[in-house]
């Protein structure tokens, strides 16, 4: 498969300039709306051929997984994102962890600990639905560590990840890039549908104060933490059909070139056949 | 919704006798293969609204979950409950683990220990496939522990899943009854498909020669713990697709029983509407 997604949203070289990535862009998209969708369902059944083979991998002795990090602003669909992509592969296969506001039990720990009880096993797709990448994001952005301290985790988070690397973990880091004005909708959305009003909280519009801050913040960690063994991805997500295909697609280029094999059995078939044929009649 | 499966499927009374079930019935399906099929997509979308809102329910400071334990030989089709059943809520709300056979660590620990530490967070769908009961079973046929053991810790499941139930927990443990000649069927067809080999081991046929005294263990595991608060259903497997139908139709009924409301907004749904129309534009 030609890997011309994972090269089209690869983080774009340093300064990175967010605001000159357009969050409506479909690059590479197999049509509109519905094309799309179309193509999503049949790239999804690949997917789960492929996650399937990784799996039996892990159940043989394999080391391999991959690890899918799931970063933007407020309903800028990571929720979606597992619900549609994620959703398409066996729920035995995938290891889903949300990361919410760190418990009292969680600071008395450095920032990475939660993150890595929460590491994938052997053949598993794991998912982290926000991540350590909140410790300097938010972490940053309300001045919840010093400005030292934040500079170190950036250099915590690359060694981190290149041992991951190391011990056979496919990063994808998915940074969904929203627009202010399609955020704002979504709250809206939010507010005037009563199904919907549980998501809503009054703080997520004093955070949206902060959008350029967080947009700084989001900058930084592209050009620091980016790496060939551990790559970001800015995927445009103002348009939700085209965020879904794009991380779906993402995944699917990154698991066909992982090349997962169905291992060879280490039993003999035909005499397993045989003996389960010619056994005693069970009552 | 009439409490029929439910009642229906709800283990016999004592003293259980499994060869008196039959694993080829298909109780109360909503008709053949295909007719069954289209019901369990619309049934699943039921059940994944009221999944979401005991999830709302959860966020919100709810402490209601629900716990579905499967159980059965293999071949029963647990996995493909998991995959066609608890895949059609979303990944979110779905908290799964598998147990295999207990690593050293574990074996340090009393034999619920594991079992604890899996048990689903508020408003999640917790998926046990194997479970505590493997300690009963596989430990009474193999003799990994002594009769004097076993005894205790049927009473020690039952005090466990009581505590569970008062935590807000509601439990939901199917037994996936399953025939040996259906299971033979499954075995043979693992052995001649190429992609499905890994899945077989020589050790599954040795199993079957104990099939008699794993019987009996279930039996005296369905006899004996039982309760209102922690109910046994056996599902008839011999058919893949009413025992899809038939768990999905158990977890459907059970929460609706659970009836989870969508929480009412804490803050003026007007009043944030104005503040987000009236923001100072973001640039």
């Amino acid at each position: 498969m030609a890997d011309s997604l994972r090269d089209l949203l690869r983080t774009p070289a340093a300064p990175v300039k967010l605001s000159e990535l357009d969050p409506r862009a479909t690059p590479m998209a197999p049509g509109q709306k519905e094309r799309t969708r179309e193509v999503m369902i049949a790239e999804g059944q690949r997917l789960a051929e492929l996650q399937e083979r990784l799996y039996a991998e892990g159940v043989t002795g394999g080391r391999r997984r991959v690890l899918l990090v799931l970063q933007g602003m407020d309903t800028s669909g990571k929720g979606g994102v597992v619900r549609h992509v994620v959703g398409s592969v066996q729920p035995q296969g995938v290891q889903y962890t949300a990361f919410k506001k760190p418990t009292p039990e969680e600071l008395r720990h450095s920032f990475l600990w939660r993150v890595r009880r929460a590491v994938p096993g052997p053949g598993l797709i794991g998912v982290f639905d926000r991540s350590h990448y909140e410790d300097v994001l938010i972490g940053r952005v309300r001045e919840l560590a010093t400005p030292q301290v934040i500079e170190r985790r950036y250099r915590e988070i690359v060694r981190f990840e290149q041992q991951l690397a190391d011990e056979g973990v496919t990063i994808v880091k998915c940074f969904l890039h929203l627009s202010p004005w399609e955020q704002k909708e979504r709250l809206l959305a939010r507010l005037d549908d009563s199904a919907k009003r549980w998501k809503f909280n009054p703080g997520d519009i004093d955070e949206r104060e902060l959008w350029p801050a967080y947009r700084r913040a989001y900058e930084t960690v592209l050009e620091r933490t980016d790496r060939d063994t551990a790559p970001w991805y800015a995927v445009p997500a103002d348009r939700k059909w085209y965020r879904n295909w794009a991380v779906g697609r993402l995944l699917l280029e990154t698991l066909t070139d992982l090349d997962p094999r169905l291992p060879e059995p280490t039993y003999d078939v035909a005499e397993q056949r045989d003996r389960l044929i010619e056994e005693h009649p069970i009552s």
